[in-house]
């Protein structure tokens, strides 16, 4: 059997290059004793995957050249020599951008089956996802009705979820998105409060009109210049959940600002996370999620590009903005 | 009587100027009902001083043209007409940076005597510099015996502090200072365990010497590239207290950085804070402090400049690093 792959043959400078990742072919071999074969359904596509491609080391050790590029997949086991899992399990793990996947069990997590959800959901929103947007707003910033809580990368994968939780827990809810339809869609399917098309809106003003009593709660996904003008509103005391920096991911350097002085005069608490850390808490952000989603109360969207083949160039749209919602490849039939 | 005042005559850009500090004379006026007529004692110098010059606002109003400098004072009233106050009294108020200052008694607090410390120790460690010590530590980042601790500016007034509180909690100090005099000090007086000359060594290199086991706290003074260095080696959930970025004060605005994305990879919690915020709380401080005092625990070191005519002078000391502890001018005498 022939397993197609995703090799990082260099660390991209800047953008990600056509040459840093290449597919190549190679023979799938059998399994060992305790080992499973996985074939992969859907790979998750994360702002994160870029600092992974970086050479160094973060909050996971760094990728090599001549690696598989490192991925969240969901998959179904086709041979078992483990007893912990069956043919025909579905299962997340970091199953890399393959077609299959071979692995010992170690990291790998049965979904449940029959819940209603369609899989994918458990990529997006019933996923990583849907964690970091619960324990990243509620653990981080425990907000409070009718304090006004600002989200960057709003239509994102993790910002929409956010944004709803947000709602739900009585915020007044605004949205920095790239265009009018992602504005429009939040506006009008997720009710949320006030919306900022950052490319033709000015920001800094916009903010002053959508939040007259200031901002309370920023949930941080890109950094950079929307920040610098978010900071500007925020109230004394108030909380910012570092979630992401997208804006300078694609730097070969982390990018100094935005202005510590800001948190200084207002006095803020800026609180980094990484959803890892939370995986033992799982369980307490799916059964809120999944009540809020059969309540009607949270509603997603997966922004799915069908073919391995296409990774590499799907993984671009998250740095342009160009995805709507949460961003996945289809490798095989599910 | 003659009043002598320093007047802010236009906004420094960068560096205070001569030109923009000028002492003149003006006839003093008869106190009004209620009123207080304070003579001046001692005058604190402090870096937040030059953000009060700024022209913009802050966590207080910003200062115009044509103001009395602001400033902390200790004085003695001479004259009373507010029951609240007897001539006699020593009390600590915004006095500004004049001989005498006339009052409502609002803001005014009365210094308790025959306490067995020196006057001007109500304005260091038994005044607002030993308050931000004290709860910008222990109530910002709550140090757990063990713990390694960094402070910048670790010879200042409240860096000073902060170190040897450090060590009454148990923590590794490692303190990052301007000079061999001043880091001989911290080590052979205050009995920190390490200590680094930011203007002869390699920061990073040494903090990797110093902290063999990361930084769980940083006490933030400075910001600039010593904060970077001190970010590179900032363990997984650290606590970093913001007080103050100095190296930036006399920057036209706000100086970006350092990069948020250490904070991010490393998950640290910061938070900023300014003492007035902890007024209510001044007594839990005070006797915390003056205990350790007594007990030999806490040592000071007050930089009395005589004259109120060298104010001006005596201020650029501070953004230079020449000052050795607290940096007070003498206006008057006891």
């Amino acid at each position: 059997m022939i397993n197609k792959q995703w090799i990082l043959k260099s660390f991209p400078r800047g953008d990600i290059a056509d040459t840093d990742l290449v597919l190549e072919e190679s023979n799938l071999r059998e399994i060992g004793e305790q080992e499973i074969l996985i074939r992969n359904i859907y790979l998750s596509l994360d702002p994160a995957n870029r600092g992974w491609m970086s050479g160094q080391a973060s909050y996971v050790d760094a990728m090599k050249i001549g690696d598989i590029m490192r991925g969240g997949t969901i998959g179904i086991i086709e041979k078992s020599n483990n007893e912990k899992f069956q043919v025909g399990d579905y299962v997340n793990s970091m199953g890399g951008w393959q077609n299959y996947s071979i692995s010992s069990g170690k990291g790998v997590q049965k979904i449940p089956q029959n819940t209603g959800f369609e899989l994918s959901a458990f990529m997006s929103v019933m996923g990583m996802t849907g964690m970091t947007a619960y324990f990243g707003l509620l653990d981080i910033t425990d907000p409070q009705e009718g304090e006004t809580l600002v989200v960057s990368a709003a239509a994102g994968a993790v910002g929409s979820i956010v944004c709803q939780i947000g709602k739900i827990k009585g915020c007044r809810v605004i949205g920095i998105s790239g265009s009018d339809e992602k504005c429009n869609w939040l506006k009008n399917e997720l009710n949320i409060d006030g919306t900022i098309n950052y490319k033709t809106e000015d920001v800094r003003a916009r903010l002053k009109e959508l939040c007259p009593d200031g901002i309370d709660i920023y949930f941080e996904n890109v950094g950079g210049k929307i920040t610098e003008a978010v900071l500007t509103r925020m109230n004394i005391k108030s909380r910012i959940s570092l979630c992401g920096l997208i804006s300078g991911y694609n730097s070969e350097s982390l990018v100094p600002g935005p202005a510590w002085g800001h948190l200084l005069i207002k006095r803020i608490k800026l609180q980094g996370f990484i959803i890892f850390d939370y995986q033992k808490r799982a369980m307490e952000a799916f059964q809120d999620l999944g009540k809020w989603i059969v309540e009607g109360k949270i509603k997603y969207k997966n922004d799915i590009v069908p073919g391995l083949e296409n990774a590499s160039s799907a993984i671009k749209k998250l740095f342009a903005g160009e995805n709507h919602g949460k961003l996945i490849v289809q490798i095989s039939e599910e």
